[in-house]
């Protein structure tokens, strides 16, 4: 197998992590020290570390959405493992100019594309002596990103593979009446319901509505522009289709959950 | 108009956030990454960014209640921004030998002073090639922040203005027994219920009581004074008074929201 | 009274945090300030802001099972002070190439050894000015963390002391039938369920099951031998014995709380 061209590996110093391990436990902290212990002098930066428990696919949403915002040269860490001590793989990938580890079950899937180098990270060598079969964060990734984000080039990490897990994102799909179906991906802190529907699947025409169930919603262009309890839609900062209502929060408004329907349609 | 006078910026390489973005999203890991890629080698704080979401007065009360523990030539970026996308300024203010930049809805007002010197940030200047109209701390604050933490001086990003959003702080007045009456603010994180009052307000003396309904509560000096389920009132360590409960919720004992009135009078 | 002997302080430029501080308030990120003020060019990491409220035990574990994955040289400031603004004691505490900082409650209890060299604070020398008695994290921890941790010898920070609180850990008991009686310690953010019994407690043997009530449960080796919806107990990256459910929450499940007796018996 070929590796596709990537230049040479030059880091930024900084590492970034997003995990499902929340912040009540030291679980992210000792990560930040593995990672200071391995390499001294890095900034390490919590993306996020309130992922869902195991929520794989919104883990690898945030990641995939999120990793170019940093400096070309980030290393990126995502840990949503419930296959953490099983025989499941790590990836070290390369893209667009970053590198990403984690587990091979689709958290780093939504990153990849055509052009992504993909490795199995050789664990033997960089875990911590003694490792534990359920904290991989903290003695597989952490000084293999600490390793990598000090200088150690990507390509001598592991082997490369042609299958990592991919974890396919679902699409919209077209109806009879040549609506968007979408799904509900998940909500974030303001309620706010994010859905499978990107703003590039409606193309130029702005006189889209959305609906759930019985519910209609027109599309906005701010959240300024809801009149108080109005629900709407509107393109996010994701730039994917969302369900908002001013001073309020649309999932309990909705009642909505992960996997829910959600049409737009011209109006 | 003539701006305040302000000795030469001196940058501590330093940022803060204070955001009602919450944990559960990468959107606080993303201003950071922004910032990185902006400007390499800063530092940038979480100041916090449990703001209850939109809680424009409580994010103002956090920042004016902070930034002075920052060494000086730091940059503060207070973002809670319901009206994001809309015409609404974003201010850059220089004050104490800090730089604040955030919306101009009154989330800097409570750090405002007669010195403050308040400019209107240029936006297009800073703002991230393709903004969305929905998150500007990502695009256009923190883009801004980071090249101001990197030396720009703030009086080069906008001209001056003189009618920034203020929110007048809630003062307690005097009721005609002559007892203060102040308003419940917030509750923090141990269920501690802040209020409106200074310690200032109270003057010297220490026979002090607070009064809700019809429970009356001592004031004590430290939180060890409490007896068990005992309610009291203290100064706390933002210098306001403050109900309490020795290992307890206080908020939740006594039912209170924010603008409830509390009732201080001498014993 | 003669101090262990310890090598000379080299200090490695980072200091952790761990608190009940939550992360709703700024109260974590004015203590990020105070350091930073007071010593320029330290890494500040959040260990964890999540220790429950005035849960010392929790904070003591968290603490002892955490500081050595950081590099040698490092300072931790442990803030769990239900007692701020009384008459107890600040701790300094050298062990294993580390410092600690906290109260004298018990909350660095767990990390001290033989070899720990403790020596109470002189709180006068490092205060800042007009300190509060309701935030010593800000007051007197901080700075004086930025001092040690920007070169300041911890044998320069006050008088050694021989009886700092220890807080006995709850070891398990053998009950008539010789099996295994441990406490619950606390739940983690994915609801398992950590144990007083250590790995080491169960020797060599693998063939343990572990009974809350009626409910027996097998010993897997890694969370991904569990079927859906399984209960089970393992060997956490604590080194602990933990009850788990595969894709739930074991605490719920078993309705357990802090306290609470979990058996481990030879199958």
């Amino acid at each position: 197998m070929q590796a596709p061209a990537h230049s040479a590996w030059k880091p930024s110093g900084l590492v970034t992590l997003c995990t499902d391990f929340g912040l009540c436990d030291p679980y992210a902290g000792v990560v930040h020290g593995v990672i200071h212990a391995a390499q001294p002098g890095l900034t390490v930066v919590d993306l996020t570390h309130g992922v869902p428990p195991q929520d794989v696919a919104t883990g690898a949403f945030f990641v995939a959405h999120s990793f170019r915002y940093f400096p070309a040269g980030t290393v990126h860490v995502a840990v949503v493992d419930p296959g953490v001590g099983s025989s499941r793989r790590c990836l070290v990938v390369r893209e667009a100019g970053h590198v990403l580890i984690g587990p091979d079950n689709g958290v780093l899937g939504a990153a990849l594309t055509s052009a992504s180098e993909v490795r199995a990270l050789d664990v033997e060598r960089f875990a911590l002596p003694g490792r534990s079969r359920t904290f991989h964060g903290r003695d597989v990734f952490a000084p293999a990103a600490a390793r990598i984000a000090g200088g150690l080039a990507p390509e001598a990490c592991g082997e490369l593979v042609s299958d990592p897990v991919r974890l396919a994102a679902a699409r919209p799909e077209l109806d009879a009446d040549g609506a968007l179906v979408g799904r509900v991906l998940f909500a974030d802190r303001f309620g706010n319901v994010v859905t499978s529907v990107a703003a590039d699947d409606l193309g130029a025409a702005k006189d889209w509505e959305a609906q759930v169930g019985a519910v209609r919603m027109p599309l906005h262009a701010t959240y300024a522009e809801g009149r108080p309890g109005e629900l709407f839609a509107l393109v996010n900062s994701y730039g994917c289709l969302e369900l908002a209502v001013a001073g309020g929060d649309a999932r309990e408004r909705l009642a909505l959950a992960p996997g829910d329907r959600v049409v737009f349609r011209r109006r």
